[in-house]
């Protein structure tokens, strides 16, 4: 199956670049309500499902016991960009539960955030594990090993309790059956695990409409959601797509971007879960496509809409900074 | 028409990501001996076409009037990485002609090459117009325009001469008539003019097997590709594709890339020339298909096929350095 172009650019009146992809809407009992392309193809979900990697740390007790801040909560469902609050809320957070940044088993690399990267290098600083946008997520892990007694060195082996774990919540989340599926690692160290597109749509259809849920899961999720809508900055930081959107949405909208092209949304009102995948992996592409699909199911208010124009239609500037085109949905997405 | 998919990307044993494009080879004559998907179609060749765009430097007698060097030449037509090499052979040549760096009307950006980039930051250097990898194009258009006694102030506008002479140059060798096909600007605020990939692809054949030009044309390619030939490094740089291909094989297998995805080259020993743009715009794929294409017709022996071995089959790892997966050619491309 050959999946649309969802994405397109233009320079002057001519269309550049081209981006397919496909777009799952479920809702939570796993009926596909609006498709675009192969929404069963497998697809690895990368950071666009750290909302539910971060179940164990809930439901384990290791939040509580650890009385974690909504702002570390965030954190471990973010891809941060290493800005100072960032770094310095995982750093603060590893010294509570009496560990310390070496713990961290993610490889290191530079901010995500050009200032705080350009900062780094101004004062000949080498990026740290801390600095990896998923220290957040990795610092979550360790937080929940350490809670349950686990040794926490090789915590992201597959075979450790700390990802075992994440598997059980993230598959009986998507109805899907984890250990059967095609794994390899991912850009952090642990590992990811390809799914059907529609099974992660579910999945965030169900954070959405938690109601058919046990009672611990849903009041789990109550608490990360919570989490996340308080603290927009902490998911992402400046710039940042995922933080502009819940800043004006809260939870009502919750986004999650994921690398190589994947965006998940839930949607609280509705009930519907969001899983999208473009095929080449560009990011940009992604972050047009999920606005359009969230306008298109009227999940954006007017003026939420107005305040994300420039990210619904992007425009294209060159090094004279005259806009020599646009990014925008192509006629399978665009509702104008 | 869909393009096929000629690029794919494995995390393990799934791919990840797919880029789709076409792939026109042309004779001098414009037959098409091979094409994969629409060659057909419109395409912004942006910097592929560089070699083409100096011709009117050499044609004009400028050239030879300041007694270019072959590093000055090869820079006229390149993409490169403002490495310190090449900035100051831009500006030396600058000043040669009674001009300076404030001459340029190029936007600044950082230098491509990330250690230039850094090395800027640590001295608190903001870039210039200079570091623009398109500075030698511009120097060399300025340098015609002084040759010529024109006012070289807004030689980038589309009515300046020193851009109607490259349309004439390069609309004669692909055969098209360059002002009635829609153009916008470039990157570096000079026109681009959409052409059909079979055209472009057909310039660079006449650039390969140049014996049925007027003489004058011949010549000026000679001297063009030889600089090219003999001064790799300037056209590129450090960690760059064009750099390492034509180390290997000098004019042989001239090759130039252009953002969004685009790659041209002329093979001097069949006479044909190329032209390929990944529908997304991914500059990786672009490069791993035109190693591809190369391969494919022979045109890289086997000593060159294995130093570029890791260009062809590209190894993605994640920041602890694992080897998460490849970019490899997709089966329409591939011919092991």
């Amino acid at each position: 199956m050959t999946n649309p172009i969802l994405v397109e650019t233009l320079r002057g009146d001519v269309v550049e670049n081209r981006h397919r992809g496909a777009i799952a809407v479920s809702d939570a009992s796993g009926r596909l309500l609006h498709g675009w392309g192969d929404s069963e193809a497998l697809v690895y979900p990368r950071s666009a499902i750290k909302t539910l990697q971060a179940l164990p740390l809930v439901e384990s007790g290791a939040a509580g016991h650890y009385r974690l801040s909504a702002a570390e909560l965030a954190l471990a469902c973010s891809s941060h960009n290493a800005e100072p609050e960032h770094t310095r809320t995982v750093h603060d957070w590893l010294l509570r539960i009496g560990l310390d940044d070496d713990a961290l088993e993610c490889g290191a690399h530079a901010p995500l955030h050009d200032g705080t990267a350009a900062a780094m290098i101004e004062k000949r600083q080498a990026p740290g594990r801390i600095h990896n946008n998923c220290s957040g997520k990795h610092a979550g892990m360790l937080t929940t090993a350490r809670h349950l007694g686990e040794d926490t060195r090789g915590y992201i082996a597959r075979e450790h309790p700390a990802q075992q774990r994440w598997f059980d919540a993230l598959g009986d989340m998507a109805g899907v059956d984890m250990r059967r599926l095609p794994w390899s690692y991912d850009g952090c160290g642990i590992p990811v695990i390809a799914m059907p597109l529609s099974s992660i749509a579910r999945a965030f259809a169900r954070v959405a409409a938690p109601d058919d849920l046990p009672a611990a899961r849903g009041d789990a999720l109550e608490h990360i959601t919570s989490a996340i809508g308080e603290q927009p900055f902490m998911v992402a930081g400046s710039g940042r797509l995922c933080t502009e959107i819940m800043r004006l949405t809260g939870r009502r909208v919750l986004v999650k971007t994921g690398a190589d092209g994947v965006y998940t949304a839930a949607l609280r009102q509705s009930g519907l879960g969001i899983a999208l995948k473009i095929d080449d992996g560009t990011r940009e592409a992604a972050e047009v496509a999920i606005l359009a699909v969230l306008r298109r199911l009227g999940a954006l208010q007017v003026d939420e809409v107005e305040a994300l124009a420039a990210r619904c239609r992007m425009p294209i500037t060159n090094t004279l900074d005259v806009v020599t085109g646009h990014r925008r949905p192509a006629a399978a997405l665009d509702d104008d």
